[in-house]
């Protein structure tokens, strides 16, 4: 066995499968992997065959950073108590991502998940507009808590959802390719206008209903559901609409922030330098897998927050070991300068995957940026039709070629490439060349 | 400077106020403390000055474990990854954690914080249900999500809350020295019986309104809510009303749970061995600092919930580091015998504290078990009007003596001892000699 293994592999499953919720489900379920440790990009089963990661984005740089586990142990041996306290980590951690962010966001709240940070903004965005009403873009997914899965359609339209709440309100999700309005039929800055159009008459009816806005919330790069690439323009326009209307506008940054886009730290940084969110959420990659997230938002906000007398405590939030820990990971990412990795591999993927797409009728759209990149599978490249069990295929033949890769969106054709942002040049070929063959596995027998 | 302070105090106050949101308060705000690092049962400021710490109940097994920081350390290096992938340390954990409990609660949900636990809890409760309306305990807090805040009296009732949502119900919390009903008027029998009738008053006012009655949740013994002690057979009674209205039963340990009461390893427990509620949520102490909770059920609950088909997918729970260090702390309990010193530490504390009771009548109730201890000031015993002032200038005169206390509950009356779980005997002596000159200091004013 190997040393970091403590039971066989059988033994690990049937446990498993006793002692934790069904709901908390398996990648491969019908074969799961069972991994025991891993170095940078890559991850090892218990036999100690290397898997290429292309799906941890949390792991952002990469597995079983040292440094991390430096920082950690001696953070641990000096202290780890609640934010009640005076504590340098803590400010010196605010102070540093904060100078990451427009000036407006300037003040933090340190929580434990993205989950945590969403909920908190929901009530900074409530407590500040007096307003209940939230605008959300279909298939957006914000988190697992109540308040949340109230405003992710990903989870209240699908199984075990109970639909809609009527304080929230659904804006199509502005893809181009397969969303409402199609790039088919409309101009790049017409589908903008389109898109945006559609927040508007959301405020307008709230106005005309008596309600208000409290917020809009919207992932910067729409992840889950199915990888999507905000067109030019939306978000400035969107913002508009809703501060006109008394809104605020939220940017869920869970998954793609810490300069996975490779250009910029934030998405909602590619719609432009003038373009900046009321509150910033973020989580996943912020302590690379250490349970930590955060809301920043304005002053104003934060103050009206305040305001209200109720304290907020959050009881490991802003503790000096994620402080740390979080440090670290903005230490690395710029040391190791990832993000320009990130800006090189990107484009290489997107070069060689716009060959790959001339070679395969499979291949509907591409559309990525840095370490973000989504492949939208069609049956047919005329009707667009998702090619879902062809998606399900290619992520298990992936998976025999060690190569770890998942598929989502609301027809769950997306194959959705989010890896450690250690992701190199080398690899980019290699998943190129797996992709290559079983394409044309798949086309060759589809002839 | 100390070797584990970046900025001097100043600064790092100045920083605070700039860039942490206002709603998260500090301790002692007039004269907040930097606490730089921490050993077992001290804490150091900058100036390497030592206090004993008797409100830390997250750092369980003391602060900066050297075990802790190890496990830590070494698991950074070997694997953090989602529970989507089979490993064995989660297993391991889930095997040991329900071992302690008793075997109807076989099945375990792993999250990041209480609150996390909480929220997942009631929605187990309301999908195995299919009812919406909940029984709280008055002063309960359960967590700082919206879905909590809804459930938590000790929030929505206080500064910046909004009241009690209608579906929501609140039980006079049973305590018996200032409670609706008290030792002054019924012997503990009909105490017991007064306050649990209020439990089956509302679950046949939900009845008779045609409304079921999700759950009943609460704390073990109550710790925001002043340090309140159930008397015996509350749960007992409390729970088959609640059942026999078809609802759940959820006992949240997250604040008191993990051996703090000494006898035994949850709260719940002290009320019989055939108390069994149908939920446990935990959190708190199970990381020592780190971030870790969790819901753990029984079969058929867990099976409903995964009967809807939602995936149940948590970021960070679960993960190979957080159930690395659970464990770790689940050894370090047993090891160091910690529950054994909790159960003489907080017997010898009780007896000397009944001795200053003798002598201070200020002293109106002493009540507590193990490292769970609570002093309930009063300005006159007859009235047992309480005395918060008196609290608070107790509080600070003790942090002039080195000793970190708190006060709470609905007066903010209640000193509140509940400290890492390694507090001492000399520790204890050490903390009654001080509280013994406070308390004379304080009668020869009013004299």
């Amino acid at each position: 066995m190997d040393v970091n293994e403590l039971l066989p592999k059988s033994e690990t499953l049937r446990l498993r499968e006793k002692l934790i919720g069904p709901s908390c489900k398996l990648f491969f379920r019908a074969d799961p992997l069972k991994i025991v440790s891993g170095k940078g990009q890559y991850m090892f089963n218990e036999k100690g065959e290397k898997y290429l990661d292309c799906i941890n984005n949390v792991t952002h740089v990469g597995h079983g950073h040292p440094k991390i586990a430096d920082v950690a142990s001696r953070q641990l041996r000096v202290l780890n108590t609640n934010s009640r306290f005076l504590n340098d980590n803590l400010v010196v951690y605010a102070e540093k991502l904060t100078s990451l962010l427009p000036p407006p966001l300037s003040v933090c709240f340190f929580v434990n998940s993205g989950s945590e940070a969403n909920d908190l903004a929901l009530r900074l965005a409530r407590t500040h507009t007096k307003a209940k009403d939230v605008i959300v873009m279909d298939h957006g997914y914000h988190g697992h808590v109540i308040s949340l899965i109230d405003i992710s359609p990903y989870k209240f339209n699908h199984k075990g959802g109970e639909g809609k709440p009527d304080w929230v309100h659904i804006a199509p999700v502005p893809d181009i390719y397969r969303g409402k309005y199609t790039d088919k039929d409309y101009s790049m800055e017409e589908l903008t206008d389109l898109y945006t159009d559609e927040i508007k008459k959301i405020v307008d009816e709230n106005v005309a209903n008596g309600k208000g806005t409290s917020c809009f919330i919207a992932e910067s790069l729409q992840s889950c559901g199915g990888q999507i690439i905000l067109p030019p323009n939306y978000l400035r326009k969107a913002y508009k609409y809703v501060r006109d209307a008394g809104g605020v506008c939220i940017a869920d940054e869970v998954q793609v922030g810490f300069g996975r886009v490779g250009t910029h730290w934030w998405g909602f940084q590619l719609q432009g330098d003038d373009v900046c969110p009321d509150i910033v959420t973020m989580g996943k990659p912020m302590g690379n897998g250490f349970p930590i997230a955060a809301v920043i938002t304005t002053k104003e906000i934060a103050d009206s927050f305040g305001a209200t007398g109720m304290e907020y405590f959050n009881t490991y939030g802003g503790n000096p070991l994620s402080c740390a820990i979080g440090n670290a990971v903005l230490d690395i990412i710029v040391e190791e300068k990832l993000m320009e990795n990130a800006v090189v591999v990107g484009a290489s993927l997107l070069k060689s995957l716009a060959v790959l797409k001339e070679k395969y009728h499979i291949i509907g759209d591409i559309r990525g940026v840095g370490m973000f990149i989504g492949i939208d599978l069609v049956k047919d490249r005329e009707s667009r039709e998702p090619a879902t069990s062809e998606a399900q295929h290619i992520i298990s033949r992936m998976k025999e070629e060690y190569i770890l890769f998942s598929a989502d969106g609301p027809h769950r054709n997306v194959l959705k490439f989010k890896p450690p942002m250690v992701f190199s040049l080398q690899d980019a070929d290699h998943l190129i060349t797996i992709l290559d063959t079983i394409f044309q596995e798949i086309e060759s027998v589809n002839v």
